[in-house]
């Protein structure tokens, strides 16, 4: 199982988040409470967007292959820099192989996309799924994961113009293509996809029984809930985060994103509303 | 530019070919006297078959995105092995990211292909060479190379049964398509395809001005030429090279293969015939 | 923790000890029974002796930092060759950079050398061990670890003559030089040596409280006990392991070496003797 | 030969100067006019500053042993930051493995260092070197170069508080060893020093014949001399940079440091002393 970061706020040095909260994306790998597999070295990946991001800012990309606990580059880099959005994520391989173009986030022009999940069946539908990539589209993919893939459909139905309805498009071709071929539930996964300005992170799957998706509480009520917990002094108070698993054990401190909902997050902060929900 | 080596002949150690030869296929990089480009450090790939072959033998691999003239595994792998069958390559990208899986050759059963060259415009036809590959043999596809989907064609029209006709059909459908595309020369280079008793090299573009094939002279005429040269001691009657570039500057000991050429080695030595030849 | 495992008898093709075994070395990270740490992806390496191996015979070595799981050269090389004496290792990165250099076994002409364990207080004792080694071996150091030092050391102090006596005098100065810096126990670990003909594996630590060891029943018992185990048929008889931990469930068939002991491994089977045994 | 560049002046995207120049460090490798040997493939290290250096700053570091023409890290993260003090070096490994602990730059708290040239004899001055290094410094020691070495004995001799009397004893210590060693010129090499305000960078040999090393003019002056030449447009009237070749072909754009040289480039710009010269 993969596991995913992402976040949103003042501007804040990446590392805070990715290697020094207490169960940081980067140790999770090695004790995962929530997670169904035990290890995680499986490739790394984060995305960043400058500090003074407009819309059609590129963001940083940084894939690796190498045991993110042990990767030297990734911990100067989340020290050197700081984002007021940025995407995290490590990969357990589910098979398509280890390098560096199958590691999440993935990007086209300004836009960033990852995603913790799985097509199922994806060796049978791989082909007809990539082919209904638009053509033009159909160059850029540089790996063989699903999710690759299921970025590219997203952005072939429209997920520049409206990402809500993009997404919802693929999925809904993934759960079609996937149902031709047997498959009973075609989509699991929790996504995260931005622009530079606004953060969606979806939850679904087609069994309506996807992995964990958790957004950090409003910080100044939690400051106020832990005047002591000296970390909570580093956010500012428009900090949200998103992330597989709660990056800590404060009780109240991570909220649960629910089942079939895209949590939408922008300068009027953070809300959801249902996806997919039948 | 790319460039390959094939061997047939008495189990060898490869080392005596890849690392050891003047003008070795590691050295060669260095300096290249007929390539176009002066580096190929984008990727290294070895394939050998089994001392004792039988025709289902699958060949080992070794795929290394290090380079090659630095690589320790590939140093102590082609000297603690000894091979009657075996192919190297090192690749110059031409595009497509430096990973394992864009490494030659590749593999499928006991069958090894490598490529010097290039579909033209692969950008523009890729998706469609794509769709044309058999829908069981469209998961196989590992990388993003041109030669990995010529391969997978080839493997379509029949190459395990007939290679020459396996890979004729796919030269001509990539020639088709490029040339609907608008590419005037589709096809360029030349192609390595073994099951692990015959070997199979050819020599084609659709301009009819392909890179450089070789194949060694006989060598008990060349023992007799050079009796002063120990080297070719190392060497049973029946060894034969194929490869991009000669290895030695011994006249004579290095012949051309002709453009518009398939040569074949098998029990009964080197022989070759037309390929494509308008 | 790190993990090795060390076959000596018939030639057999690596594959079947180190990726199909029931708790194979490389399946073993992933879920540990007796491991201390639950992830061992920081590092692989692999060494066998040809299939006529002299006393001088130089073993092939492949090393990679790539996680074992997912390793494709790792798979086609294990199962390419056949060996009657080979090393396998599994690295848990406990402070040294993830890279070839300093991954396990480590090689010296014809002698292998591996290591789990540690040697305690290494940051503190690193410079004086280092200086104690022979000024003309101290150049071969090619990476940072503090098995590499203890193999070089027992170089100095006569392995490749008397490997228990060189041996025991690394161990001896390890303890000497740890004690006098403050470290209560020095010396933590099992080693396996070989010089292709024999394998001499050392459990031993300064508290006597080792890391576990193995060695497998006697082949023929094993098959007499087990008459429906059909993986028992692929080994001959005078197949041994010695391994870090068991590699199936099978009563009888591992046998703890005792604390403090040596084993040794050649043409009359298995025995073992105390070592440093106070 | 490795190829080097360092920036001090306005901030700005590092790959304006590691990617897009003509002769651009990472274009270098392919094609070097000035340089020994032909390719560069063998190690890439990029080190930065932030925009808002203090004194005690420490640098971000990205160490690659991938192609840097076609490191997709390398490019995102060049364009992804802006820095007012930046490092780059290619490395043409001359012995010591490819790994990242072998890439410059060096970094030790605010400082970083880089070198091209080597320390010849190295095999045998590395051991009497390496323990002359201040014991409190040695476990600092990640990698195995010459380079590395030298760094640290520089640290060792002060650079912290002087760097040209730190380096001048550094080399003179390499002189002396090497001399003892039968090395007629134990010294070659020019280096780049930083601690994040001042950029110091040596050009000396033992033999007076060191490999080049160029300072960029006066930005201002430039702009006046070539009025169409759109790049310069992009630096800042602050711009420096130093380089072991020069990054275009427009006269006076580039001039050497002379022999045994020390430069110096701080907020008071460009200036340049006698460094060991005799």
């Amino acid at each position: 199982m993969c596991r995913w970061l992402a976040y949103s706020g003042e501007p804040l040095q990446p590392a805070t988040l990715i290697l020094d909260a207490k169960h940081s994306l980067v140790a999770q790998p090695l004790d995962s409470p929530l997670g169904a597999e035990t290890v995680n070295g499986d490739g790394f990946g984060f995305g960043w967007y400058p500090t003074d991001p407009g819309p059609g800012s590129v963001p940083g990309l940084f894939h690796s292959i190498e045991p993110a606990w042990n990767d030297q580059n990734l911990r100067h880099l989340t020290r050197a820099i700081e984002s007021p959005l940025f995407f995290s994520h490590v990969r357990a391989a589910a098979g398509p192989p280890i390098q560096q173009t199958n590691c999440h986030p993935f990007q086209h022009q300004n836009w960033l996309f990852m995603h913790n999940g799985l097509l199922a069946g994806f060796r049978e539908v791989k082909r007809e799924l990539t082919f209904a990539v638009d053509p033009s589209l159909y160059p850029e993919i540089q790996g063989t994961t699903d999710s690759e893939v299921l970025f590219h459909l997203a952005l072939t139905f429209g997920l520049m113009d409206d990402p809500v309805a993009g997404v919802t498009k693929a999925v809904e071709l993934v759960e079609a293509i996937g149902r031709e071929h047997g498959v009973a539930f075609p989509m699991q996964g929790t996504l995260a996809v931005s622009d530079g300005v606004t953060l969606w992170a979806f939850r679904y799957s087609s069994q309506h029984r996807t992995r964990t998706l958790f957004h950090s509480a409003d910080v100044e009520t939690l400051q106020q809930m832990y005047p002591d917990v000296e970390r909570l002094q580093l956010f500012g108070r428009h900090a949200h985060v998103v992330v597989s698993e709660p990056l800590n054990d404060l009780p109240g401190a991570f909220l649960e994103v629910p089942e079939s909902t895209v949590a939408i997050l922008d300068a009027s902060g953070y809300h959801h509303q249902p996806f997919l929900a039948s």
